[in-house]
């Protein structure tokens, strides 16, 4: 590196810094302004997403502050004048943010976070909100999505070699556990965030030893707790045969607690292994599984009957192979005007699913009382009740036809107030409980929703407020282009 | 997080301090063993990949040192034995490391990095590696395949907002610099690696503004170069004529570099949007794209004749969107037994190609004198001089039947001395020294191996020795199982 990393200010496009530029130029760098973060579409044909990130965003907004260097290269490299930089250098994030939890259930279209600021800081935090949100939800929902299909057999995170740099590796098995998984095999994530660590040994070890036997043996003596990785050479000739001879030598001197399969066709190996372990009395010796594994090959395996106890997954789980990336978006709904007013905005857009928003806006998730199942979520406007109103009326945001009459309901406010301006008023729960909560919430859900295949998809609904807000706007564009190319 | 994050030893998986501890307790530590880094599957369909992650991985192993809080977590969370915790106190990198140089051109089946350390020293450092070059390497090589296509029209990364977390926004851009990229919108990754940075403006600043004409306006009020984006309400009815309006009334106060397209039909847009700044005089003002692209949307718009002169590239260059991971592996090859003697290993797969290439090994690439073209890459055993042979016999590793001669080449040593007993001994070149060897070794390789779509596949070959002592292994571990099976 060529330079100080010694903070993460500048970890911005560009544009942020130059908008940020033409509003303190302009005087409207203090103006507030309320922006949504959101995403459009569920990943992996999910039917739904759980929400992650917020104590990265938590740690990003309280340490935002451009540094001594940061300012240097602005200055020097990029040839900002010396009183915006004095702008840039005291400017703190001094607004609100309103957030779902970590761990929530979310869909698309609803917004799962919302800043409320100055017109400049809201802007020159939003690359960073966007690229944490996005990944940290993405795993958090393929961790779910795996979590689903394996029920309550174990799940450990073993992907760090192939994640997308090292950043990835600690938060994306941080999202995994959030989502479902029972531990990582990356010691700096155990460290950091209090993640259960797993792992035993690889295949350099037997490697390094004349035969599989005495590396097993040699591992044993220095590990009471014992899984064999068993393929380096041939499964079921050499690998199983010699963990059980191990086993059988070393007796109570180390718990056998399983052998590993990492290559292979693993339905037929651990069948095989399963009755080779049972005819020598190794009945609670699991067997683990690694190798590429997703929730589609998990199914497979699982309906050929392969026995496995626990899985490992890797690649596919932390780099989100099958959607690498979710695209949550961060766009403006409402701007203090020179009146001191709040203003309403939109941005159009050919189509219709890209059309935002407007206004300052809640998020509520409509609970059916009779059988405590969400009904469907309901996107409000500030200064609406959903809970005062005896029947509700929810309808598609395009699709309007598609309605029907809720009465008894609870709205719950999905949103907590995170900062306040500026100052951090959440008490972050641990990590433990944003899992337990995940699991939870996901209660509140048909399991026409959870399917991995095909789900179902779950209501999210203007309320008629927010809906007729949109229109207005879109037609108040609509009229303001006309006028303009009329005027040409 | 819960505890301190200074030091990136722990950035490994558990398996690795395991056995670690299984060695240490062996007191075979601190045998030499030396391991190979490579991948055997080109990402992408491409035909060559470009090596990347170097620098980061000279500052890992040089600062690679467990912390006092590693320790203590190593202590009390994970139960670790004092006497082997002094060791990991102490122990650093004090092994060789040879490497390709970043921005090389690289194959499959070929060691790309090799490591020659105590066998601890060099399990412990695996993960973090593989880690690294897995994701810079592939992205470099994505970078340059997106590079093939655009020839010499500037190429802009802009993925932060969709990377997978911190980390890969700024290395993956670093990476893509190399493989052919000019500039970013990171502002952290310029201030930290050099990098151009490019961005102007955003949606939310023409909606933050009573209009797209006044908010263009005061852009270039305070920015003389403008590109302006000009999709927010339509493009062809409001965004170019605003752009040009604005143009004209400012005439020599502000450079018209462009005009930003981000959404919608880009090969009409471009078009019609061409005609209308050549209408206007505005001939030298280009046309920058960015929405989803990659290499295949490119040749796409291209083919339909798009009038685009410049191209952000995003989501689908940042995550690999296509192939979000390289399947990089580190697998041990020779180990020094107990009288001292260094014995090469194998790791046997059902699968031919998994198979590893025994021995400490040296990578050449046969440069044809005649034509300075490459002939093939061409591995060897440790002793080998391919130089001082007149003529070279290369055959296919698993097709053996597929050879040639070649006799008028030279043979050039791929690797670089790295460390050296854990000195550093290596003169990091600039980024921008590694872009231009990028480029400039990619002149030596025929077209047919650079095409985005079915790419001939380049030669890796084994030297006779090399393939001899591959099979000679293979025999001994499968008279091995088969003596330890009939034992049984």
């Amino acid at each position: 590196m060529m330079s100080t990393d010694d903070s993460l200010a500048l970890h911005t496009d560009l544009y942020q810094i130059n908008m940020a530029e033409t509003y303190w130029e302009d005087k409207v760098h203090n103006r507030k302004a309320v922006f949504d973060l959101y995403f459009r579409k569920l990943p992996f044909g999910n039917g739904f997403a759980l929400f992650a990130g917020l104590e990265r965003i938590i740690d990003y907004i309280k340490n935002f502050q451009f540094s001594a260097s940061d300012l240097t290269y602005l200055k020097e490299e990029l040839g900002y004048g010396d009183e915006f930089l004095e702008y840039l250098k005291l400017v703190r994030f001094n607004g609100n943010i309103r957030s779902v939890r970590e761990g929530e259930v979310v869909f698309g279209n609803e917004p799962v976070l919302r800043v409320e600021a100055a017109l400049a800081e809201a802007q020159l935090v939003e690359t960073a909100l966007l690229n944490i949100v996005n990944y940290q939800t993405l795993i958090a929902t393929k961790a779910a999505r795996i979590k689903q299909v394996v029920n309550e057999q174990p799940l450990m995170e073993f992907g760090t070699r192939r994640a997308q740099e090292m950043d990835a590796a600690i938060w994306g098995t941080r999202a995994a556990f959030i989502g479902g998984f029972d531990a990582t095999s990356n010691v700096r994530a155990g460290k950091l965030f209090g993640i259960p660590v797993s792992g035993t040994h690889a295949h350099a070890m037997i490697q390094a030893y004349k035969n599989e036997y005495t590396a097993f043996k040699k591992y044993a003596r220095s590990h009471r707790d014992c899984v064999f990785l068993v393929d380096t050479y041939d499964t079921l000739k050499s690998g199983v045969p010699n963990a059980i001879k191990v086993a059988k030598e070393l007796g109570d001197n180390i718990n056998f607690e399983g052998i590993r399969l990492d290559s292979g066709d693993m339905a037929y190996y651990s069948k095989e292994a399963r009755k080779m372990l049972d005819e020598a009395g190794f009945n609670e010796t699991k067997i683990y599984a690694s190798n590429d594994l997703d929730e589609s090959t998990i199914i497979s395996l699982q309906a050929q009957g392969a026995k496995i106890d626990a899985w490992g997954v890797g690649t596919k789980l932390i780099t989100a192979y099958d959607q690498p990336a979710l695209g949550a978006v961060y766009k403006l709904t409402a701007i203090e005007n020179e009146n001191g007013e709040m203003v309403d905005t939109i941005k159009i857009s050919g189509n219709p699913e890209k059309v935002t928003t407007p206004g300052k806006k809640k998020l509520y998730r409509i609970v059916n009382m009779s059988n405590n199942h969400a009904e469907g979520d309901y996107v409000t406007l500030e200064n609406e009740h959903p809970n005062e109103e005896e029947k509700l009326k929810m309808f598609h945001p395009v699709h309007t036809y598609i309605s029907k009459f809720v009465t008894d309901f609870k709205a719950v406010n999905l949103h907590q107030d995170i900062f306040k301006d500026g100052n951090l008023i959440y008490q972050n729960p641990t990590l433990y409980e944003m899992k337990a909560y995940a699991k939870e919430q996901l209660n509140l859900f048909w399991d026409e929703y959870k399917r991995t295949t095909n789900p179902e998809e779950y209501a999210v609904d203007l309320s008629q407020k927010t809906w007729d807000n949109k229109m207005d706007n879109i037609s108040e564009v609509r009229e303001k282009v006309k006028v303009m190319v009329e005027n040409d």
